[in-house]
C-alpha cells in the first residue's frame, strides 16, 4: 500500500471533518467519568472504558500510520502489545480477561496518545490514498462501533456497584409506544438484502444478493416492558416449553428470571440504567434480553424472530420503530454468498466470529449518530445481553 | 389419541415387520460387549450401551403403550426416571452426567425390559390407528439415531481405555478414494430442499421449500486422510489465520493438533476404530473431526464448506460418495420457513435444538441401514467430533 | 534387596497364612457385586472395586514378585500402567478420575490376576529374607485398607442410584448408645504417643515421642444420630458463628444440610447404607460428616474436637466405643518429630500427604478385622465425608 | 460496652499518638498511587488499596465509633456493605471478588472517609474505657497487618502489567548474606511457647503454653536466591519426588518453576519489586514462594521446616537475620490449648480460620515497624505466596 498525492479533495475534506467529530465525540462520552471507571473491567466480555479509547487510536496508528507515514514515531512502543483486541496477525497481545489491571497508562496517558494520533492523521490524510482513505473510514466506524461499547460497559460496570452511580444526569425515558401490537405482511418471493450503493459498509454485510422469502408478517414495533412482564407473570421464564434446550440450561444455571439490570424494590419493577436505577418504564421496549430470552417469549406468544433477511426487506419497506433496541433475529451469524474477508490483519475484522453467534438488527438509543443502517449485521452469542438488546416478533402466515 | 381397530393391513405388517427387524438389530450390536461395557460413560456428550438400549425402549412403553394400551403394566416404575432423555414433559429424570454410574439395573435386566416391550407391541400394533403407527415409525428413526450413537459412544470409550479393545473383528478398511478431487457445478437459482413424498422423514425435514442458490461448486468426494496429512504438515493447526476465532480458541485450550482417535506410533499415523488400533488408510474419508477442524481446513484450501442447500440439491442431482461420513455443513441448524414442533413431549425431538449447532449431512460408515436420505439434517456443536464426521468442499464460482 | 533362603519358619508361617486370610477377604467383599458394579467409578475420590482388587495385587507383583522372584512372569505388562494408585517412582499411571472407564480388563480377568499373583507369592513366600517379609506384611495392612475404601466406595456408588441397590443383606444396627453423655478427665503433663512394639505399624506411626497434653476431657462416646438432628434443628448448618471459614464456604457452595447419605422421606429421616435405604437409628453414632461438620457442631455443643494426641493417650488408658466410627480430631496430619520416610518408591505411601489434611482415630465398622490399633493416624481432607466418619467432643477444663 | 470517663491519661495518650502515626502511614504508602491504581484488583486473594483504607476505617467506625459514641453520624450508610470484609456477625457484604469493581466510591473520598472516621476518634478516645481502649488497639495492629497487604496486593498488581510500574523510587537492595549456611542446635525438652507480657498481641497468640522440642538444629539465616537457583538448576520443579503430593499437583497444574515475580531475560534472572524489575541479588532471601515449594527444597536440600515452637523459641534465643521475609514452618495454623474466640464480631478475627494454613513467622522488609514479634502467628494456604514469604531450613540432630 503507497501513499500517493490525492487530488481527492472532497472525500478527503469530509473524512477530515468526520475523524475530527467522531474521535471528539469519544472522548465526550467519558465526561463524569474517573480515571478509576475507565481503568475498570466488569466481565470478560467487556471492556474499560480507557481500553476502547486506547484500542481504537490503535488502530489508526497501526494500519494507517505506522505502515504508511514516514517517520511516523510510536507514541509508545508497548501500546501495540496492550491495545492490540483480536488480531493475530498483529502479534501477540495483552490477555482480554486482564485489561482491567491495566492502571497504567493512565487516562491522561491515553487521552495523550490520541492526541498524539489525531494530530499525525491530521497531518498526513491528505496525502492518504483512496485505498487509505478506505481504511480510514473503516476505522471511523469501528470507533463509533467502541463507543457504543464503551457506554454498554460502562453501564455494566456501574450496575454491579452496589451504590449504582449514574454516568448521565437523569431525564425521562421517553414512553414510546402507546399502541396494541400490529402485524406487517412481508413481501415474498425472491428478494435482495445486503449492503448497495458506495456508502462504508462492512465487508460482512456484502454481497447484495437474492434471497427467497416465505409467507409471513413482522410487527410493527418491539415488544415492550410491559408485555415483558406479562411473560414472567405467566412463568415464562419457570416453563421449559418455551424454551431452546441451551436456553433452558442458561436460564437455570444462571437462575434468570428477568432481563439483565431489572430488580424488584419494594414493589417496582426498576432498571438500571446510565441514568442510575429507575422504574421501568412499561411501554418502552424491553431491553437486555439475550437470544434466548427473545426467542422463548416469541414461543410463549405464539410466534417467533423474524429472520434476517425478512427484517431487512421490511426494514427497506419502512418498518417502524427501528433504532431504540438491537432486535434479535433468528438467523445466525454466518457469511454472505460470495462473501471474502479481505487480505491481511484488517481480514480478521469480521469474517472470523461467524460461528455460535446470532445476527441482531437495527440500532439502539446508544448507537452513535449515524452508525444505523438496514444492511447492518450486528451479532452476539445467544446467552449475551448486556447490550441494549429487545426482539420484535414475526410469523409465519 | 384413541386406539381403534385399524384396517391398514399393509402398513401395520410393514411396521411389525421392521419393527423387529431393527429392535433385534441393537441388541446385535453389543454382541461382544460386557455387562460393564455396557454401562460406562465416558464423557458427558456420550451415553452407555445399555442406556440406549433401554432408552430406546422406554420411548414405546412411554408414547406407545403406557398412554395407549388398556391393562399395560410398565415393566418396572424406576425406569421412566432413569431412562427419559431430555423430555421435559415427561417430568424429572436421571442427570446425564451420571448415566454411567446406573451399574443397576443390569445388561440383563435391560434385555429383559426389552422383550417385555417388544411382546406388548407385538400383541397391541395390530389395534394401531394412523397416529399411534406414525409414533411407532418414528419411535423406529429414533432407535435407529441411538443404533449409531450406541457405536460412537463405545469407540469413544474403548479409545480411553489404554488396552484398547475392539468391538469387532479387524477386516480392512476399503480405500474407496484414488481420484484427484474433481468439482461438481452446482445448480444454481430457486430450488426446493425439504422432505417431499409420503415416507418417514423427522419434523426438522420440512416443510419443503424454495431456497436461492448462487453459483458455486462442490467436490465431487470428501477430503481423504492423505489431503488431512498434508494440512497438518503445513502447521494448520497451529496458523489461527485459517480457523473461525471460537476455532482457534478451542484448538489452544483442548491442544488439538490432529483429529480424534488419532495417534502417532513408531513414525505411523494410526486411528482408533471399532477393530481397534490400525494404520491410518490415506486414500480413506477423513472424520473425526469437528467443524471448526472442517473450517479451517476449507479456508486453507481456498474453499469454503457447502451450505445445507448446495448439499441438499447436490445430493438429489446424484453426489458422488455419499454415506461414508457425516458432512459438516457452513449451515447453522435452524427452522425451515414454516416449521412448527409436534404437540407434546414429541415436540421437543428436534426443534428445541436448534440454537449454536451446524448440519451435517449423509451419513457414514455407522449409519444403520436405510437410515440415509439427502433431506435428513444430523446436528452437532461445532466443537463436537466423535461421530463419523467429515468434510466435502464446496466454493464459490 | 536380596532374597536369601530364611529359617524364620514361624513368622513366615504367620504370613503365609494371613496373605490367604486376607487376600480371600478381598474377593469375599465383592460377593454379589457384578462386572459393572465393580467397575464404575462414583467421583474421583473413590475407586472402582475392581480397580481395588487389581491395585492391591499390583503392590504383590511390583514391589515383591517383579523385583525380587527370578523368571517371575508379569500377568499382564499393561496391569503397571493401570493399576498403579500414586507412585511416582514407579512411572506414569492411568489418571485417577478415569479409572471407572475402564471396562477392560473384566473382573474376571482382575480375579485370574490376582490367582497368579496369589499362586507365585505363595511359591516364593518361603525364601523371602526379613525385608521382604516386612515388604508382605505392608502389602496386607495395604491391602486391608483398601478393602475399608472398597466398602466406602460401593457404598457411594450405590447411593447415586435412584433405584439404590443394597450390597448386603438387612440387618438391625446395633442401637449402641443408650447413655447420657460422660466426660472423661484426660492425663496431663508429658505424655508419649506413636507406635511402640514390634508388631507392624504404618512408617508415619512413628517415631513414638513425648507430647505436652493440657489439662481436658474428653467424651465417653461419639455424638449420636439424635443429637446430630438438634443440632440441625437448631439452624446448626444455617449459623455461620460456629463454622470454620473454608466450612462455612464449603456448607454455602455444595448447599450441605445433613451428613452426606441422609434423607428426608415422609417425615422419616433416612440413611443410605450398605443394606440399602434404612431409618436412621438415634441412639447410633452419626456418620459420613466432614471434618467441617464435626468441628461446626464442636462449637455449637461448646466443646471442641479432641487432638490426636489426647485422643491416643486416652485410647490407651482405655477410652469406651472405639470403632464405630473413625473419629476427626482437631490435628493436621503433619509428620511426628523424627519422621523420615523410607527410601523408594514404598517411601511416597504417607509421608508426601501430609498436607491440608486431619488426622481421624480409631476405626469404623467397615475396618478389616485386626486393623484397629491406637496409633493409626487415618486421614482425609476436611471436606470429605465419604467414610465412616463421625465424631467424639473434648474440652479444655 | 459503655464508655466511661477514663483516668488512664498515660495509656490513652499512647494510643492517640500511635493513632496518629499508624493512621497516618497507611495514606502515605498510597503517595504515587492513582485512583485507579488504588481501585484494582489483581486477584481474588488481594484487594485494592483503597479498599484497604477504607476497611481499616470501617473497623473503627463499626466496632468503636458506632456502637459507642453517642450521636456518631456514618459517614456513608452504604460503607458498612462494602468495606466489611469477612465479619459475618456485622451482616451481608460486598462479594470478595468483585472488590475491583467499586470505581466509586473514589479515593479521594476514601480519604475524606478516613478524616471523618480520624476526627472522631481523637474526639473520643480520651472517654474510652480500658475494653474499648483495647479495641482500639486491635484497629491499630489491624491496620499495620493491612499496611503489609496493600504493599504486597499492589507489587502483584503492578506485576501482571505489562510495562511493569514502581511503587517506590530504586534503591539497591541489601546484600545481607554472605555466608555459608550454619546450624544452631536448638533447646529439647518442655519449653513455653505463645504471648506473654502485657503488650498487646493477637488472640491466637495465647495462652501461652508448654511444649515438647525434641533434638533439632536451625538455620542461622533463610535460604538465598543463590541457593535457590541450585534447586532450580538441579530440577527441583521437575522432581516429583521432593514435594507434597498436593505440591505436586499445584506445581504441574499452575506450571510453576520459579518463585513469583521472577522471570528470565536475556539470560539474567529479574524479579518484579516495588521498585519494579530487578536484577535478582543472589545473596538476598528467597522470596515469593508457596509452603509447597518451601517444603520441597527442604527436602531437597535432605533437611526440613522448623516446627512453629522450635522457631519461635529459637528466636526467644536469638535466632539471627529475622524480620526480612516471612519464614514458612511446618506447623498447620491450629488453636493453643485453652485458646477461645472473642465474643461477638471480632472473635471472628483468627479463630475461624484455622483450617487448611500453615503458620509463617518473623516478618518481612514489608512489615510495619513495630509489628514484629515472635508470638506472631501468620498464616497462609500452602499455595499462596505473593507474600513476602521465604524459608528457613531445620533438621533432626
Ligand atoms: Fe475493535
Ligand atoms: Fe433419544
Ligand atoms: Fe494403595
Ligand atoms: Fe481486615
Amino acid at each position: 500500500m503507497s501513499s500517493t498525492t490525492s487530488l481527492n479533495t472532497a472525500r478527503t475534506q469530509d473524512l477530515v471533518d468526520r475523524f475530527e467529530t467522531i474521535r471528539s465525540h469519544s472522548v465526550s462520552l467519558i465526561a463524569g467519568l474517573s480515571d478509576a471507571d475507565t481503568t475498570a473491567q466488569s466481565m470478560e466480555d467487556a471492556s474499560p472504558a480507557k481500553w476502547h479509547l486506547a484500542h481504537t487510536t490503535w488502530f489508526f496508528e497501526t494500519f494507517l500510520l505506522r505502515d504508511n507515514v514516514q517517520d511516523y514515531k510510536a507514541f509508545n512502543e508497548a501500546y501495540a502489545y496492550l491495545f492490540n483486541s483480536y488480531y493475530e496477525a498483529e502479534g501477540a497481545r495483552h490477555a482480554r480477561p486482564e485489561r482491567g489491571l491495566l492502571t497504567r497508562p493512565s487516562l491522561q496517558a491515553v487521552l495523550n496518545f490520541r492526541a498524539h494520533v489525531d494530530d499525525a492523521m491530521a497531518e498526513a490524510m491528505d496525502g492518504f490514498s483512496e485505498a487509505l482513505l478506505d481504511l480510514v473510514e473503516l476505522g471511523l466506524h469501528h470507533e463509533q462501533q467502541h463507543q457504543e461499547l464503551l457506554l454498554t460497559d460502562i453501564l455494566h460496570l456501574f450496575s454491579r456497584n452496589p451504590i449504582g452511580p449514574a454516568l448521565l444526569e437523569p431525564k425521562p425515558r421517553p414512553a414510546i409506544i402507546d399502541t396494541p401490537l400490529g402485524w406487517i405482511e412481508g413481501v415474498t418471493g425472491v428478494q435482495s438484502i445486503g449492503h448497495h450503493g458506495k456508502d462504508f459498509a462492512f465487508d460482512c454485510e456484502g454481497p447484495r444478493h437474492e434471497v427467497m422469502l416465505h409467507p409471513h408478517a413482522i410487527a410493527d414495533r418491539p415488544v415492550t416492558n410491559g408485555e415483558w412482564q406479562r411473560f414472567i407473570a405467566d412463568d415464562g421464564y419457570a416453563d421449559p416449553c418455551h424454551w431452546l434446550s441451551d436456553g433452558w440450561s442458561w436460564v437455570q444455571k444462571q437462575k434468570i428470571d428477568a432481563p439483565l439490570h431489572w430488580r424488584e424494590r419494594d414493589g417496582v419493577t426498576e432498571e438500571f440504567t446510565l441514568q442510575g436505577w429507575r422504574e421501568v418504564v412499561l411501554c418502552a421496549p424491553v431491553r437486555h434480553i439475550s437470544l434466548f430470552e427473545a426467542d422463548a417469549y416469541a414461543s410463549w406468544a405464539n410466534a417467533r424472530l423474524p429472520t434476517e433477511a425478512e427484517w431487512e426487506v421490511a426494514a427497506e419497506n419502512g418498518l417502524p420503530d427501528i433504532g431504540n433496541v438491537w432486535e434479535w433475529t433468528g438467523s445466525a451469524y454466518r457469511p454472505y454468498p460470495g462473501f471474502r474477508a479481505a487480505e491481511g490483519a484488517v481480514g480478521e475484522y469480521n469474517g472470523k466470529f461467524m460461528s455460535g453467534q446470532f445476527v441482531l438488527k437495527g440500532g439502539s438509543v446508544a448507537t452513535s449518530p449515524g452508525h444505523i443502517r438496514n444492511s447492518y449485521r450486528n451479532f452476539f452469542y445467544p446467552h449475551q445481553r448486556w447490550q441494549f438488546s429487545g426482539l420484535r416478533l414475526a410469523k409465519d402466515i
